[in-house]
């Protein structure tokens, strides 16, 4: 393909983690859920952090196609967009990428998210993502505002670099932001990458996971868009890794403070700059 | 200390993952909650796999012990024993032991499977796991019986080689199994461990914990005693890993049947007779 008609490729996964079951016996329904590769860009060395910021800008506007189409059929009940980036966290495939999984069910987290969330609207009136957001906004946990965009380490972060990027406006899905939004989007994702990358001097693992609205039918008020980044790192030299306690119990063991990593993070992402096409290219 | 006098230690962690808040102006209060490492035999080379059958009988004593001591100080709600070995989940002590958090609250995980039990209770009249128990005692998922403990892969099994072990019997907690119980759960727990290091032909790491009732002083007649395995392999030469899907969402991804690894298991199992001190000595 012509590098200059290519932009952003999304297409179904031929190597599916679900799907409809093929076994003998079992009758065979179109696939309406499924998995889908979205590749960022044709340069095979390049990272998310590493992209122009028109391609990330194009890259907010295809997960937004995405959720909606996908998230338009009767049996998708969750558009789950993600990245797994890194050897660390198991990718063998190194070509920059995320994935999109249609799924026919409200994953466990999405749903503890909601549920806890709507307590919140219950009790307080107000969605717990924005009263959140209230706090960290101007915190010390603050890693970087982008106009409409503010990131922040969790006050409960479970992994020592975990960031998560807001839009201050309550809103559901990516599908609701507006262009402005999704411009400054667009550069806070790649200040949080860029910052990753610059803090540890290496092109940093992580995943990225997108939590918004089901697409269930039903209205989730309680829900706001956000991104949450997972960097397995908790030194430049040190992994941390899921063991008894996480995996058998739920329960996140992390010896870092929040606010120590956001200062480091906040140091780094000053001196981030999102690239025009051209340097980008140069890298 | 002499090899004759040494049965199973039990110390306070020097490091503790957690424990009270120390930092300037907190009010200090003496630990009652905190972490304890169970040192399982003096011989630095072994493995639990690897104990003589009379120690692994005296370390279900000692956690049987250790759950009703700790379990009936007031801030303990609730005593998570378990074990990490190998450095793929990040061991790095290598002394064969395991551990005990002495939890101020009831871990997500445990209150998951305690909440859908309830639930379970109240629809049909029988503990959840006592309904799993009568379908996976005689099928094609069981990997081995020992008396009164029976072992199996889950049907939604979240790990290739995930094994559960339990208790026929309905029993809240390690401290409730009378002594032939005990003994059959350490056969058990030899022929498990022993069935991976045969099925892979190396010494499997793995994550084992114990799920059980809460200390917090309530009735739980939902809880069933039971020990889940993780090993980290879902082939001899390559990890699974967790990334988007798992951490992201809360959804394991797994492409083996729990039939295909449990008949694997099974095999192994067969061949796998738990060793007197000498046999264990000699090795």
């Amino acid at each position: 393909m012509p590098l200059d008609t290519f932009e952003v490729v999304v297409f179904e996964n031929r190597f599916p983690a679900f799907g409809p079951d093929r076994r003998a016996g079992r009758p065979v329904r179109p696939a309406t859920t499924g998995c889908e590769v979205v590749v960022y860009t044709p340069e095979h060395e390049l990272t998310l952090a590493q992209l122009p910021l028109s391609r990330v800008r194009l890259l907010v506007d295809v997960w937004a196609d995405r959720y909606r189409e996908l998230g338009s059929r009767a049996e998708v009940k969750y558009v789950y967009i993600f990245e797994n980036k890194g050897e660390e966290v198991g990718v063998t495939l190194h070509h920059p990428h995320g994935q999109i999984y249609a799924l026919p069910f409200v994953p466990p987290f999405a749903q503890a998210e909601l549920d806890a969330s709507r307590e919140h609207v219950a009790a307080r009136g107000r969605c717990l993502h924005c009263s959140e957001l209230a706090l960290e906004a101007s915190g010390p946990r603050r890693v970087l505002d982008e106009g409409s965009m503010v990131a922040y380490v969790p006050r409960a972060a479970r992994w020592p670099y975990e960031v998560h990027v807001y839009p201050r406006r309550h809103v559901v899905s990516i599908a609701g932001l507006d262009d402005a939004e999704r411009s400054d989007l667009a550069k806070a994702l790649l200040r949080v990458t860029g910052a990753y990358d610059r803090h540890f001097g290496f092109s940093t693992p992580y995943v990225m996971a997108i939590h918004q609205a089901p697409t269930d039918g039903r209205e989730w008020p309680q829900a706001h868009l956000h991104f949450e980044f997972y960097p397995p790192h908790r030194r430049g030299d040190r992994l941390k890794y899921l063991a008894g306690v996480e995996l058998g119990a739920g329960t996140f063991v992390n010896d870092t403070m929040p606010e120590d990593t956001a200062a480091q993070l906040r140091r780094a992402a000053r001196k981030v700059v999102p690239a025009s096409r051209k340097s980008s290219i140069r890298m």
